[in-house]
């Protein structure tokens, strides 16, 4: 595929794509419209536009794209085609609901070893994912390509972690602490699940629906 | 306050002041300018523009916001000086780690009950939140002003749970299940916490980085 340049905007709206493809996909439709796509996920013409630019023009006048073609080439833009190793770190509560629940395979992760530092824990599997001691985590690192870090663990230690795995060479984060980590090293891609953002989105809406 | 009209992208953007705010408020900064905004939040001259807009005209020329005068009007925006209440359904390892983790105090959500199917925990405490039996739920809301429920529980109850709380009475479902969640009464809002968007755009972000 072509390299192209795609907006942070249009980026993050491609796994909405993805989302409603699948289920439409799962309900055996095969073929559907801009139009469609506009009205069913609640984009206005001019995102809807912008995004198939991205897709590049294989849809067909008064045809519409096909569902299959189109999840896929939405995949192969989102690097869902390359299988990226990651590694969890903290598996308390919020860790253990990830690895239990999270079908990591569906977005072409493949989660490949826990760190903890509870002795209750490392040496023991957690969802058929081995837990290893948080001390071991450099020499992991080095020892096998792990593309990701996954940090669940408590707040006040994210951002010394998110420094130790990213100076050890990970590229990514996955960051679920809620604290900003300004440590990590420079060039590496730190996504944020800000679940305060969303809840406060929540807050938003509540309040204007009693006006 | 007069209630403005304010698009979803300037609402989703909020909560993005609010923690940027609140951390520079936190290292004692008191005034901020729209470029300093601009530059440390990466966000474009025109999405400031548009932003700041919408919190009305109260910067001065060459003097910037006050700090926190600027985070008190968009927690206004956002609702936040109202309390909202909320049940959580499903006390598994996700609904565990918000009780034990997420300070809902800090987006004005106040936490009421939870409920599960669970007899090992229903008719206990949870972080100092009672646990219900779910067949009750309707009865609760009824019985008590709700205005969320919060879904932890396993997908494929998600749809059904969310037409029973909505057709009680509960306007907004902050949704952690990754279901689509069709059976939702009309006019409830829902406001969905897609773990796999999140991991898609950093899969986006490993492969360019690796080009």
């Amino acid at each position: 595929m072509a390299k192209v340049n795609i907006s942070d905007n249009v980026i993050n709206r491609l796994p909405r794509y993805i989302r409603y493809l699948d289920s439409i996909l799962s309900a055996g439709v095969e073929r559907v419209s801009s139009a469609e796509l506009s009205r069913r996920m609640g984009l206005t013409a001019s995102q809807i536009r912008q995004d198939l630019n991205c897709f590049g023009a294989f849809g067909q006048p008064g045809y519409g794209y096909k569902v299959s073609e189109l999840r896929q080439h939405i995949a192969e833009i989102l690097g869902m085609n390359t299988t990226h190793t990651a590694i969890l770190v903290g598996a308390g509560n919020l860790g253990q609901a990830l690895l239990s629940n999270f079908r990591f395979g569906n977005s072409s992760f493949s989660l490949i070893a826990v760190f903890d530092v509870d002795p209750a824990i490392v040496g023991k599997t957690v969802s058929g994912i081995p837990v290893y001691h948080s001390d071991d985590i450099e020499k992991f690192i080095q020892g096998s390509k792990v593309d990701a870090a996954i940090l669940t663990l408590p707040g006040y230690v994210a951002n010394a972690m998110a420094e130790r795995v990213t100076n050890a060479g990970v590229k990514g984060i996955w960051n679920f602490t809620n604290e900003e980590l300004p440590s990590a090293a420079k060039g590496s891609i730190i996504e944020n699940v800000h679940f305060s953002d969303s809840l406060q989105v929540l807050s938003y809406h509540l309040m204007e629906s009693k006006n």
